[in-house]
């Protein structure tokens, strides 16, 4: 393993730089943190470089032969070094830079374990903790994918990774996509849109949900955009019991994808 | 309404003082930030102080008027002192300094409208955003109060009461307590207490919720104590679909408290 002391080195300003958007999008590659995340992108075999101070080398263990035999390029750091490619105040000791998959919505097939499993749909959403934790969320409810329309914070961002806890490397993710390009993909695939909103929705708990739906979720202040709501074949909200005025957006999808998979799971109602 | 221009005034200074914990505990009162927040202290009585910018007076409006009716003292500041009193890095023109409730565990009542509402427990939760968005989430699902027991973060830190989204005005939140003594209260007045584990736990939507539901959850690494575990009558899991290895502990408390208002309202299973 080839040893880095200076803040100079090119690999270390090279990811350095990936905590930048721009720099992201040449290289298609970013930055995911700590022990966790590395170890799950190993797994999925994605690592150009990875990053390593002593003592956390001796935590990664096997997976470092397993990251070398992929052909990633191996350093070991020091505290220093870790510092300025960390985005955070108290860098984990690993850090590794990997390839964003290049997944579109021409790859999205339902397994045959869970065929009407949801997908996920974000409109503007723009907190990348609030991204990250929906990701993960997604995963943990079994969701097909993650789809971004345009105008959402960048899902490789530093923050978001964190937040995905490695479900970043299980769950098919797509950006950057135009809201008729989805509802078209929708229509052709047989997902059944539903929109999160207030005014004019069905209460979730009386509302059938026929299975493959396209749960929309919306910006934090201002929620799903109109013309979304008015193009989605249903709208809905989840009926609220105390004196909070809303719910996080996070916490809304969590509350969706986990009434969708009860009802996948244990029955229609 | 007094103006006040230098960062050395006294009550800018004891007020600042509120970002310790230390200075809450001796004063009893802490610091709310942003309109939204603002307006809920006032509306529960709560406002000691407030301190306001010129712009985000006029935002306010008659809520200044209610506010000196209740012998509020306000203040109007500067960019600068408002800087110097705010937790952010983008304050939002608007700060109260708010008592805190002395609510205890004998204060409790179910109301007549959702006798059956739940409670939560939460043993060791660490990360301010997490019991933020708890309490904002018990709020909407209707839970009677958030109990915390010894060893959680404070409930009234900047950054927990940022993310409640002013729920820390409606919902009874009681700190510092034995779990003993909450166990106690949760045998004498009838609630059935859950505790969230994976270990030799049932299948969230495979059992039974009697109502009045006393749901523990627990530390972000951890999860709730061993013993805390095995004194709970149920041990529970939500249970997940796809590669995710954990949730985050906000999100599971979401999905239990909204599985339960769904029982409660819709029937029982």
């Amino acid at each position: 393993m080839e040893s880095i002391t200076s803040v100079n080195n090119p690999q270390v300003k090279a990811a350095a730089n990936l905590k930048n958007k721009k720099f992201r999008t040449e290289t298609g590659t970013f930055v995911a943190e700590g022990l966790r995340a590395v170890r799950e992108a190993i797994a999925y075999g994605r690592v150009e470089s990875l990053f390593v101070t002593e003592d956390e080398a001796e935590c990664l263990g096997d997976w470092l032969d397993k990251a070398a035999s992929q052909g990633t390029r191996l350093y070991r750091v020091d505290g220093k070094v870790m510092t300025r490619l960390s985005d955070t105040k108290t860098p984990q000791g690993v850090l590794a830079v990997a390839a964003m998959p290049r997944t579109g919505l021409a790859d999205l097939r339902p397994g045959p374990e869970d065929p009407e499993a949801p997908v996920v749909i974000l409109d503007r959403i723009q907190d990348p903790g609030n991204l990250g934790t929906i990701i993960r969320t997604a995963d943990a409810a079994g969701a097909l994918a993650v789809l971004l329309l345009e105008g959402c914070v960048d899902a490789y961002s530093p923050k978001v990774v964190r937040a995905t806890m490695g479900s970043l490397f299980h769950l098919p993710l797509v950006q950057h996509l135009a809201a008729e390009e989805v509802l078209s993909w929708c229509a052709r695939e047989g997902y059944h849109t539903v929109a999160t909103c207030l005014d004019g929705a069905r209460d979730l708990y009386k509302t059938e949900l026929p299975g493959r739906d396209a749960f929309i979720l919306g910006n934090e202040a201002n929620g799903v955009a109109p013309a979304l709501q008015q193009a989605a074949e249903e709208r809905i909200f989840i009926p609220m019991a105390g004196r909070a005025e809303s719910m996080n957006v996070a916490m809304a999808a969590g509350v969706l994808l986990f009434e969708a998979l009860r009802r996948r799971r244990y029955g229609r109602r």
